[in-house]
């Protein structure tokens, strides 16, 4: 089926090509970078100048999958298009949108009889060659005219086994897409998903630093080990419990590099672990785990904090300890009579 | 080639079974429990009658892998092996045993010639037909002399993608196994698997928790999500970035039983989650993640915590607050400007 | 001066007593309680019959105190002495609001010429006799003018030590009163203060947790203590690092019950620890110890979490782990060599 | 009474001072430091030339109080003083000791007769003026007849009110010293009053990190608050609930240098943090706030963690995100729709 497609960065572009090479659709595409739009326009899309000639460029009633960063850039976009738009036509963010937005914008949009569907879409970088699993949030019948979209960039059951028990289940879902809920459920699954992202990667890295650590000479010799952290990464991918895609990536990055040094340490995040957060406490469920992780990531990136300060200026109040300019080498530390 | 096994629980005899049907290796088993001696004797093993016998069912060197409980009934188990065997013989010890008591274990063997070989064996009761990824501690000669053992109980490569940039690097490692250093690095990188695995758990478990809460009384009517928790944990199998077994099998639990019913919530922990911890606070790693994961399930095990009582002796000094007897509905709580 | 009071539960009805008593204040007072409304009558104030009667017994420009549990409660009556008002007139609130509530509700009054001051009030049933902090938001000028209302309220220098350095700093903050900023200043200082608060109470109770359990039969013998935890408790308050308030009210309720026994562990949460930690991941600030506090208080009032039910689930799956349906008694755990 | 005092830091020669000047008790000194050893004497301390000396010096019985760094210095000075006493001499360490050593070192000097008492003095630099509050650990009857020593140590009543319902109970408690215990019990309750510590510092030090971040650019201009943290600091030590000696002093620090920029953010620990959390984990009971002190204090000391980089290298490894090589501004993050 026709569909537009605005935003073609690492996703976007991926996208286009999926439901081009697999899914012979009509794909018009439009994005910032006119490099990329020229490519996709070589690789069987129909290219679009701007965001109305992409519009004048599809059949009513329209679909335009919006695939741009969350936050402003989407916004000012899915406010343009509610203007260039008209009734019956159908908008989807498939991007990391806040799912309290997406019910704002389902309101607003509905008024002028546009549809809005909110897409969580996971597979990253991947998701050309491995599909895309998709959370999807809107109105059932929207979502179901819009199926042979989403059944081609879904992974489809491939080689993962069944689960037992899911007769008379959604198959959808075992194609990697699902009807979430209303508008705002999409997102808000995804936003989970993200959320509990975080915790194992957390997990693993935290696994990771203990094993990376186990030879420090802080230790009692006899208890110290020189572990060999890329094989440990790559064995526990083959028959062990913790095995996951997320495993599979560090393990292909620790081939390359023992030591990870061509990264700061200094980690980014994108939001949905910190509205998890704020979802776990407005339901009052403890997400100890998940927060921890967000937790990890605002750290490594500050030098030091003002917290830390004040812990060592309560230190050097009761007892005199004048925290080091420069920190020592870590490890095993040193007792003091005098700490408290 | 020929091996003697102890311990016929749930890890043990499915060892047994791939260590015979596979590998056609010649087992000698001993178990307390005499119907699984007998029936595993069916399939193929030699039963032997006490522990004294199956040493002497062996010719040696001997080769003896004790798949027992960690803690004292391993400790007599290997400890009476060290009185029946003679030097050039080897223990194995396949199960969760913290690793210092492999590093004293080896040193007091090897003062009879008797060789110990600690090996993490992480697979659970899918290991008979998955097969076991093994983290393996000892002597390299040693090691190299059980290859035929480790490699018939270990997956294999299989269908798993092999990764780029391992070009000479220990192949074995492909196959699922792994000599991770010397007494003790087996049962450490196991211990440090477990601990990654409770963090894992933990991460989906908060995830789902936050889902399944979505519907909650106290939320505003317009921010509920009615969820299909079954659902979303299968669409997350496929082509999401968390994807991984213990998702599998969290997804295979939901479909049986959407609510969860048969299970009370209360977590055990066996031990390697404790260890893992105090290796971190030895080598001042942070590990924030595994920690709460771990205290998540010491909570799940007290109706209440005297730490709970004394905070609410605090909130009732303070405040005059009086802590309901029996809990009200959970969620947004009420605000009351006495509170401090 | 003269002041309105409206609310006179455990905090408004003390803070009229401490107006009337110290400052020989003119106060009209308003509350739910009818009995309350009289027996202050008695002790001095001026009892109102409704909203209305009360704003007519006071001369313009008026002032009055809303003392009330935050939330709907104090957003109607807010909303309703804005009509009941003229310009010139002004609103404190003195209870927990959130902090945005105080921006939104200052912006709207102003409109009517009316002022809007938002104070975070801590001190709890003691302020009577011990005084009250206050943290103050709003306009200088009105601020200044009600500076009467607060230096009776406020517990005065009394015998706490100055602190060496302040000189040139505003000295009403050695009286125990602070004008923070502009609007929802106040009430933000104040929502820190008790997310602090939940942390500090949560360290100690950790602490005498570990305490009562030190002599758990699951610790080896050598390794148990049978620790007078009350005495522990008043010895800490006197010369150590962690002496405090909360400190000596833990002290007095362990003196009067050792088990507290009378506390059931369910401990609810006010709303500031929540928003606590929303300001944190606002602020990209890592909280981890706060927010630990507050996930304590979620989880004390349930019987068991789904997300123990999922950990369970994940348990069975690869473990054949059956949870019992009750719990056994706490603490070291079997090592089963089956656990992965 | 006769005492003789080994290790003369910044607690110990406060202790030798404290014991002389209140107590009118003959102290014999002996440290590394000449000079402070030569100081003491002109104060009225005997001075010891050496440890055989110091010894020399004393009267049978003999008791001998060890001030000195926890671990391998303490250690050593307590077997070298084993051997220089004799049957009914008194060793007591009041430094930081693992509990656990004092139970050893209890059991090997009992057989020489000489026994040992183990004291957790909490008061740091402080300790001189304000005295010091000891948990003791050991014999009933040593401990009685030392008393003259901790009373002159202690604080005693002061003026901090007495708690209600302690009749009938020991009334050194309120003077501010307590046998807790058998050998070990003091030093046990020392240590959890420093995780308790580490608990209380983190929580005031995140509460003042979110105040003064408050004014942040990533934040909506109209949530922005530019917040007076030293006159926080100070205000709340005056009539607010989380009124504290820990508050004191950082008002106190604050007063000096809001920024505290004299101070790096490195945080050094001295073990009991330490233990405390391994003695939660053995009593399966849940330390989340003392643990996250812990870990924040670890964390401050590095520059970057491995794990941080693990994290780095899967965000990159699905998202295709590559972490900037040095830290850009923090806070709210931009979005990014390939997140993952």
């Amino acid at each position: 089926m026709q569909i537009g497609l605005i935003g073609l960065g690492r996703m976007g572009g991926n996208i286009a090509r999926r439901l081009i090479a697999r899914g012979r659709h009509d794909v018009v595409v439009y994005g910032r970078n006119a490099n990329e739009v020229e490519t996709l326009g070589r690789e069987g899309a129909t290219a679009g100048s701007s965001l109305k000639d992409l519009v004048e460029r599809l059949a009513a009633p329209r679909t335009i999958w919006v695939m741009l960063p969350a936050g402003p850039v989407t916004e000012d976009h899915v406010s343009e298009l509610g203007d260039l738009l008209s009734s019956g036509d159908t908008i989807i963010d498939g991007g990391n949108t806040f799912w309290q937005d997406d019910i704002r914008r389902a309101a607003e949009l509905r008024e002028k009889g546009i549809h809005y569907v909110d897409v969580g879409t996971s597979g990253g970088v991947w998701g050309l060659e491995r599909g895309y699993c998709m959370m999807i949030g809107g109105d059932k019948a929207i979502i179901d005219r819009l199926d042979p979209i989403f059944a081609t960039l879904a992974p489809g059951i491939g080689q993962i086994p069944q689960t037992e028990g899911r007769d008379g289940r959604d198959p959808r879902v075992e194609q990697g897409y699902l009807h979430a809920g209303p508008s705002g459920a999409g997102h808000f699954v995804k936003m989970v998903h993200n959320g509990i992202e975080y915790g194992l990667m957390q997990a693993y890295a935290e696994g990771f630093d203990i094993l990376k650590n186990a030879n420090m000479d802080a230790l009692p010799e006899r208890h110290r080990f020189d572990l060999n952290v890329p094989d440990i990464a790559e064995v526990w991918r083959r028959g062990s419990v913790i095995s996951s895609w997320l495993l599979d990536l560090t393990a292909s990055a620790l081939a390359k590099s023992e030591a990870l040094e061509t990264y700061s340490g200094f980690v980014d995040d994108s939001g949905e672990g910190r509205w998890t957060v704020n979802a776990a406490i407005d339901e009052a469920v403890s997400a100890d785990v998940i927060t921890a992780a967000l937790y990890a990531r605002f750290r490594s990136r500050k030098d030091h904090t003002f917290a830390e300060k004040v812990l060592s200026a309560m230190r050097h109040g009761f007892g005199g300890h004048t925290e080091p300019p420069s920190p020592e080498p870590v490890g095993q530390s040193k007792n003091h009579p005098t700490s408290s």
